[in-house]
């Protein structure tokens, strides 16, 4: 047996406890938040290895402030556990039931994954936001997080597994895998008979390593090429802030706003207008040659512009001549992630609603919104951009699954 | 770009058309239901061409009866089909839905997959019953089915793309594999940005393939090693009849029964009322060393005994020391599918429920309810053993996928 199988072997025996652990779950994360409260120190300390180490290794500012843990920052941490646990339990909701004709008795209930894997980069305080959210849904967690929080995430780990034994739950409910190589990554991604969903959390080179390594389920999470279209029966003052809004407030998440698309009747006038505000940030424009004609301050875009999730203040932008057309462009170069149009005719809405297949379609709304806090969902373990079981912002009732009890008398067939 | 390549692109443009065809996709199954009728001649025709090749190549006479069809079998699929379209259209349900504070309107609605691909083999009657699933649940369908069915599965085709065409929907909405070597099989698993969602249908060797090379999300079906628990506290009686029917009233199918646990404090009793009952069908028992006294018949277990779904007219036994043993038991070896406990006792058949983590879960009834018909889901296009999207037997409901429809009037973050 390998290191990981033993762990994936643990987590199987921890799950198997999790799965009636009831109100124990909740107790461990309340636990959870007041040691990581207790121990600000002894988590600081942890993380100032792994700053001083990326500082010597040139990580640059950004990566660097994500890394960075402060008090603070600790102290979302704990509150981000509490707010996890004050939600509720996704376990044993009754989903659907009915009485067959037999009087087979048919109920169909949630029940948790099991062991879940979460392969993810950078941040620690992801560390104990995705533990949370698995333990809360009854499952076993293994996480391998990059190897720059390598310090930060093991002593996040150790506290939890602290709080997991003082109410009784097996310490191996939460797990990190040692070996940061890329290796241990593959070979997680391949545990069949341990793993029984595994979600990676990155970049595009992540999600694009899973699809090809893959054998356990997969929830594809967070490639955002978003778009906004401007129809020609848009406000275009409202055009204006949405966009500005999803390309500006925070370009490197996957929600944020990548291309843009504008109705050939109204680009004359919604260009120059979207330009001026999008230049208080300093935005680089790429367009197409209709919209280079109307901005001069636009680079002529090439097609690997309209595939590129830019992450940073650069937009793509092209003139298109109808809702079918700008659906077409969405249809052919968007991740599934989230669009958005806006128009005020209603026809129009409809059409754009109904055809573009994307996880969140916004009527005159920034594409922002697509988290799982604004939309509702509480805390999210990531956004999936896939088809299979859960769409959009996943929080705990994403990360179960669900199995028929049927109760009878002697009933055969 | 490859045959199957070309495909793939094809069944996409066919998907958007889908996405939004309402109506039409009821009307174009009431008119392959027609036109199956109509040239049944024809279908019996291609299918005598499958039927002869399978006898010169020596096909089982077991096979050979999945793959003949007959005026009544071509009758029963286009009932099938008819049944499909009776159904409730899946795609456009509101599964819920909030206005937000901020006075955004969010909707989660159920969208098709876009293109499913599904690898069977053996029975022509798959072609028809899965092409009209996925048409109804809204999507486009790549079928490669097994070589043997060849020319009844292109005939089946033929007349699904009639039907399409003839009320106006794209004939690529239902498309048939021509070339039947693994290389396609293969090609299929791995044919990310063309396929949503793949299911294969079929024994152990398939699943175990698809596992090892799919690269698109996938459905894993139809591996049963399902379990009987006859506890201590069991009717005796009950106990035998549910064994029997479960082992022997059609033992080919994922839902029979694979091996039975008996609780030691009745083993005495009742391995003997339950060997005779199925004497009856001359079941071979093979059992452990506590069985094998109590049975002078039975021959011994080996370990591989309890790990092999059979799918005949044999069962493995064993005697157990508690519920706990047997639980233990079903979680070594269970492929997840359907297990059973016989009970009287209220308490062990609620830890039995919580604690055995399968598809489905019964208290004193058969195993072979699992079955879409049987759970009042319609028609099934396969049960689920795995836990990601759909577990159990999948009707239209788990062959979509949703989506978050957000309306605003200018909301920004």
């Amino acid at each position: 047996m390998t290191q990981l199988q033993k762990m994936g072997a643990a987590a199987k025996q921890a799950a198997a406890v999790l799965r009636t652990a009831g109100e124990k779950k909740r107790e461990a994360l309340l636990k959870a938040a007041e040691i990581l409260r207790n121990e600000t120190e002894k988590i600081l300390a942890a993380n100032a290895i792994d700053v001083k180490a990326a500082k010597e290794n040139g990580m640059s500012e950004s990566l660097l402030d994500r890394l960075t843990l402060t008090a603070a920052r600790v102290e979302g941490m704990a509150k981000g556990i509490e707010d996890v646990a004050a939600l509720r339990d996704p376990v044993g909701r009754v989903l659907s039931g009915e009485t067959r004709p037999n009087g087979l008795r048919i109920e169909k209930i949630t029940v948790p994954m099991g062991v879940i894997g979460i392969i993810y980069e950078a941040r620690p305080n992801v560390t104990s936001d995705a533990a949370a959210l698995c333990l809360m849904a009854g499952s076993a967690v293994i996480l391998r997080g990059g190897k720059e929080a390598f310090h930060s995430n093991m002593a996040v780990t150790a506290l939890m597994q602290e709080a997991c034994e003082a109410v009784g739950l097996p310490k191996e409910s939460v797990q990190l895998v040692e070996d940061t190589s890329r290796a241990s990554s593959v070979e997680m991604m391949g545990m069949t008979g341990y793993l029984d969903l595994l979600i990676p959390r990155g970049g595009a080179g992540l999600i694009r390593a899973v699809v090809e390594n893959a054998k356990v389920p997969v929830i594809e999470t967070g490639v955002g090429n978003c778009h906004v279209y401007v129809d020609k029966d848009a406000d275009l003052e409202m055009a204006a802030e949405i966009v500005f809004n999803g390309k500006t407030s925070r370009p490197s998440v996957c929600n944020a706003v990548e291309t843009l698309l504008v109705h050939r009747e109204v680009a004359e006038k919604a260009l120059p207008m979207i330009a001026a505000r999008l230049n208080e940030k300093h935005v680089e424009l790429r367009g197409d040659s209709e919209t280079c004609r109307i901005l001069p301050e636009a680079k002529p875009a090439e097609e690997a512009d309209y595939e590129t999730e830019f992450l940073d203040y650069i937009l793509a932008v092209r003139v298109v001549d109808s809702a079918e057309a700008a659906v077409g462009h969405i249809a052919q170069y968007s991740s599934g992630h989230s669009e958005c149009i806006v128009t005020n005719s209603l026809k129009t809405a409809e059409y754009f609603t109904a055809c573009v297949d994307s996880a969140a379609v916004y009527v005159n709304a920034s594409t922002r919104f697509t988290d799982g806090g604004e939309m509702g969902l509480g805390a999210e373990i990531g956004i999936s951009t896939q088809k299979l079981h859960a769409r959009g912002p996943m929080g705990l009732n994403e990360i179960v699954s669900y199995k028929y009890i049927v109760r009878g008398s002697g009933q055969i067939r």
